[in-house]
């Protein structure tokens, strides 16, 4: 009946690289992989492209595996290529940028998971993507959530009741949290995601990070965007429209459904493989306000966000240079908000920034980080 | 800009009948009242028509009151006159039956509150309402937040989960429940309704009539409909997707909102007199399976629903002329399942029934129940 949408994986060997792939193999009679890009994980990327046959690859390794018949593209030829229906932008941190934005100037179905280029770049992604009727589907159980809630509404978002965990670490206070080592940080209560991510939960910047993702995808201004602790995970996040009705999507926290939601939108596909909620099991769901005091992330980014310009760029990467130092060890927990604060506060933004003022200022900002803890210790 | 839609109330001196139109009130840009039908409470009537001057007036009444050039129509000729816009069903039990008929084969856009209509003759309407392209927009909780939840879905509910507050009596034991007296069932912890409304929340006949309902309107078999006990009245309902994905609307529980849903369909409106859910004061909210051993009356509807022909009909007549027992003491709360399964236990029904079996059915069964609290006592 339908045709067979053919898939670009963009950050195939990461976390939701491969839950995409487990997704494609569920539905075989509606999506196929025409293109897998990779960063250094070699050997998986080896296995997938054997299993699934791709027509492109990409691949970050200098003796890059190849199938019979692959083509070597880059990321940016492989997101805007004629013949990719659809683009799974899985890649983290910057490198997402540029192909995010090929594959939106080209007007594709864009399943985007990657929090780091509309962080950095919402103002020329979503204008980009409005002028070449590029769909931005967001593969985040967050924004996912709002989007499904948003389905079929005649109007905009009155407010966002954004949900977070609270992360592994709720209720610590910051003296607490000083302690705590890279193996507890990584041990997330209710997600299975990537390194990074499962740091940036710990810390609640990436639910700032959200905020401002919010704020572009849907066009909300960010005091409209509210910010709800919510443990158990299973309200995705809620949408309060003009009238005070508030809709919720709730469901099992598994990536693959807001990924198989972004591929198969606007219909819903049974996959047996898809959790479902049990309502036999399920007796409360709790909510309480952010800790802002303990988790400074938060205020940071949203800081971040409202000023705009390059410093929701800064944010990242001065973030993500702070969180590679935590895993080494080489610095504590709650140095990550602290050098982030000093790295924005240093930071001379610019406003309307191009991709490659953004590009610059991650390239920049991530040496100062280095910097301040050559110094500081 | 948006013209003015011309409403019918019939039911305006009850409960959900004053509040359409507080909520009128509150949109005269938007909406106008061109009809008013009262029951017997003249003295709001009187009052209402010196309020809203409608055109059309209809009254139970002998003498009924009257406005300057007001004309007096009965309920099936107001509900679909072609001046009429949208009509309003708040008429209790029956009543609403041939006027709610009248108005889908009239093609209108029926807010419907009034429950029996559908429970008793849902084929019927439904089937009318298909083929006269009439628009039936629930105004209740929980069909409402159901219809809301699938507004721009392509597909059918999977599931739907009806939510219950349980009642004043949630967690009474049968003996206990034997004891209760019509005061402290009149008494509802979330929602302010009309009294035999107030006492089915109570016996969970409620909720067992709106899973009829939620077949018919939603054309879901009853297997798929589950009843989820949520204290709280905050979520409304849910519907479960085929890819397992849940949807479900909050709010406060105030019936303003669901109405003036029905009535600004596909739009929302500001309204500053409806109430906002508040994040700061809600902690949890609470699930728990409904007892079907102390409140019978649900499987008693449920049962009678999936029998289908004139047993629902009999169901409705059962409870009412039960409830009009208790109410007036003659009978304890626990007769009241005990009566309605008694009289679909002799009840004969017949298949694909007319409007008048379906009424003939309810007179008898009324019959039927007081005598056998004649021979009983």
């Amino acid at each position: 009946m339908a045709d067979i949408k053919r898939v670009a994986v963009l950050g195939s060997t990461g976390s939701i690289g491969r839950q995409t792939l487990e997704v494609i193999s569920a539905l075989p009679h509606r999506f196929s992989v025409i293109g897998l890009a990779a960063g250094k994980n070699t050997d998986l990327l080896a296995k997938q492209i054997n299993r699934f046959q791709p027509k492109f690859i990409y691949s970050q390794d200098k003796n890059p595996p190849t199938g019979a018949g692959c083509q070597f593209l880059s990321l940016e030829e492989m997101a805007s290529h004629p013949e990719v229906d659809i683009v799974v932008m899985a890649t983290s941190g910057k490198w997402g940028l540029k192909p995010t934005l090929a594959a939106v100037k080209a007007g594709k179905r864009l399943a985007l998971a990657n929090k780091e280029s509309l962080v950095m770049a919402g103002e020329i992604i979503t204008k980009e993507a409005k002028l070449n009727k590029s769909q931005i589907l967001p593969v985040d159980s967050e924004h996912s959530a709002i989007f499904q809630c948003l389905e079929g509404e005649k109007q905009k978002a009155a407010k966002i009741i954004l949900t977070a965990s609270g992360g592994p670490f709720r209720g610590y206070s910051s003296t607490r949290l000083a302690q705590v080592t890279p193996e507890q940080a990584l041990k997330h209560p209710s997600w299975r995601m990537g390194r990074k991510v499962t740091i940036d939960s710990a810390t609640l910047m990436n639910k700032g990070l959200e905020v401002i993702e919010a704020r572009w995808l849907f066009d909300i201004p960010f005091d409209n965007i509210r910010i709800l602790v919510h443990p158990q995970s299973i309200i995705h996040s809620m949408v309060e429209f003009a009238d005070g009705s508030v809709k919720a999507q709730l469901g099992m926290p598994d990536m693959r459904l807001p990924i198989q939601y972004a591929l198969t939108y606007p219909e819903r596909l049974e996959n047996p493989n898809l959790p479902h909620l049990d309502w036999d099991k399920i007796k409360e769901l709790n909510f309480e306000p952010p800790d802002f005091d303990s988790f400074p992330c938060l205020k940071l980014a949203i800081e971040a966000g409202k000023k705009g310009g390059t410093y929701p760029a800064a944010l990242c990467a001065a973030d993500e240079a702070a969180v590679e130092l935590f895993l080494s060890k080489r610095i504590k927990f709650t140095d990550i908000p602290r050098l982030v604060g000093q790295a924005l506060a240093e930071h001379k933004s610019t406003a309307h920034p191009t991709p490659e003022e953004i590009l610059a200022t991650d390239t920049q900002t991530r040496e100062k980080v280095k910097e301040m803890v050559g110094n500081n210790r």
